[in-house]
């Protein structure tokens, strides 16, 4: 009896370990997913945007796995307290993760009508603002499988430098339109794409959230007051 | 021994009664937040605006409290086949219509730098957006209720007519500010607001998918490619 009890252990364990190299394994591919159509605008190059659908592609189908095996487990293994957050939380995470996929793909669609139009100049924050998105899913993803609270809480921080520059490529955009009507719709392409890269750090900032609340428990969400 | 089963089933099905009775009442808030942005816009008064954060208040206790009792409902019934999928589907519906109810709070914040610049005409398809979206919200979760599958699929048809208008906003204000660059950042606002109501719709749209997953097991995101 002792004996089996170890083997269902091991299995349980093993399946959460799988669980998350899945979705590690999903998490790069959002990161390269976000370098790409970043790349495209900064070299203004269109054939990165073309790589961003086989990203997609791939994100899409491990976020119908993710979910049928986070499902599954449930099921099989009805695990409860913190297990239950961890698999609840894997379910949101991937949801997450669908959706910055899909934000990508925004991306390198308002970037190709970009790079059609007469070039204006791409403000440096929008590399900045990529550079630092991707950072923040690499390391949320990695503070989840650690379960390293501290890191996530960090995460959260970084978020506010996306929204900073945001703000300043609007700002910026607004005044040069009044100056340069006729280049409307190329600088409308930027404010979306930052609008994008903004909702990106949301997107991570709700995995860091969750981290800390597989890891202690605590809904951090909607400053705690609910919890 | 039958009748202890008997009352356990009732509990069962009375706790499940209860979940959706919850994110029916969500449902409703979110519909409210929606309706006093949008008022707030098409009468001009900021007053409708403030109404948005009580609203928001209530669905993010809403948002926290279907969280926990879907995680209780787990660990204490154990939920297999159709009914954890119903389960797993309300958590990504309370995720969905909490995101819903930011998104209408985004409203009211740019909807208020609109109401103090220069006024410009309102776009009629402002109003009408938000009346298809508001619909497509109510009607989402009716069908989720009643396990109507072939409305949810009605209601990812009625998406396509908020993505129509907001093109046509995005064509129409383009021009506009073109010809009359003094107004960009009112123009910016409409823009913004467009794109914030098909985020409604993208949500709405979402719960629908999940009506049909729960009722069917397919899973049709993603054109129904990898289920």
């Amino acid at each position: 009896m002792k004996y089996q009890w170890g083997v269902m252990e091991r299995a349980f364990d093993s399946q959460i370990g799988e669980l998350k190299k899945l979705i590690l394994v999903m998490g790069g591919h959002v990161e390269q997913a976000l370098d790409v159509v970043v790349q495209g605008l900064t070299q203004r190059n269109p054939k990165r945007f073309e790589e961003v659908h086989k990203l997609e592609d791939k994100i899409n189908e491990e976020h119908v796995k993710v979910d049928n095996e986070c499902m599954a487990f449930i099921a099989k293994q009805g695990p409860v307290a913190k297990d239950l957050r961890l698999i609840v939380s894997l379910i949101k995470i991937n949801a997450d993760l669908e959706r910055m996929g899909d934000q990508s793909v925004n991306i390198a669609y308002t970037g190709k009508d970009y790079l059609n139009r007469t070039p204006i100049p791409m403000p440096s924050e929008i590399e900045e603002m990529g550079n630092i998105v991707r950072k923040m899913v690499k390391e949320s993803l990695d503070c989840f499988v650690r379960e390293d609270v501290e890191l996530a809480r960090q995460i959260l921080l970084m978020d506010d430098e996306v929204d900073t520059r945001k703000s300043k490529v609007f700002t910026n955009l607004v005044s040069f339109i009044q100056s340069s009507p006729q280049h409307v719709e190329a600088a409308l392409d930027i404010i979306l794409i930052a609008r994008n890269l903004e909702r990106l750090g949301d997107h991570a900032t709700n995995i860091a959230e969750d981290v800390i609340f597989v890891s202690t428990g605590k809904d951090i969400r909607h400053g705690g007051k609910y919890s």
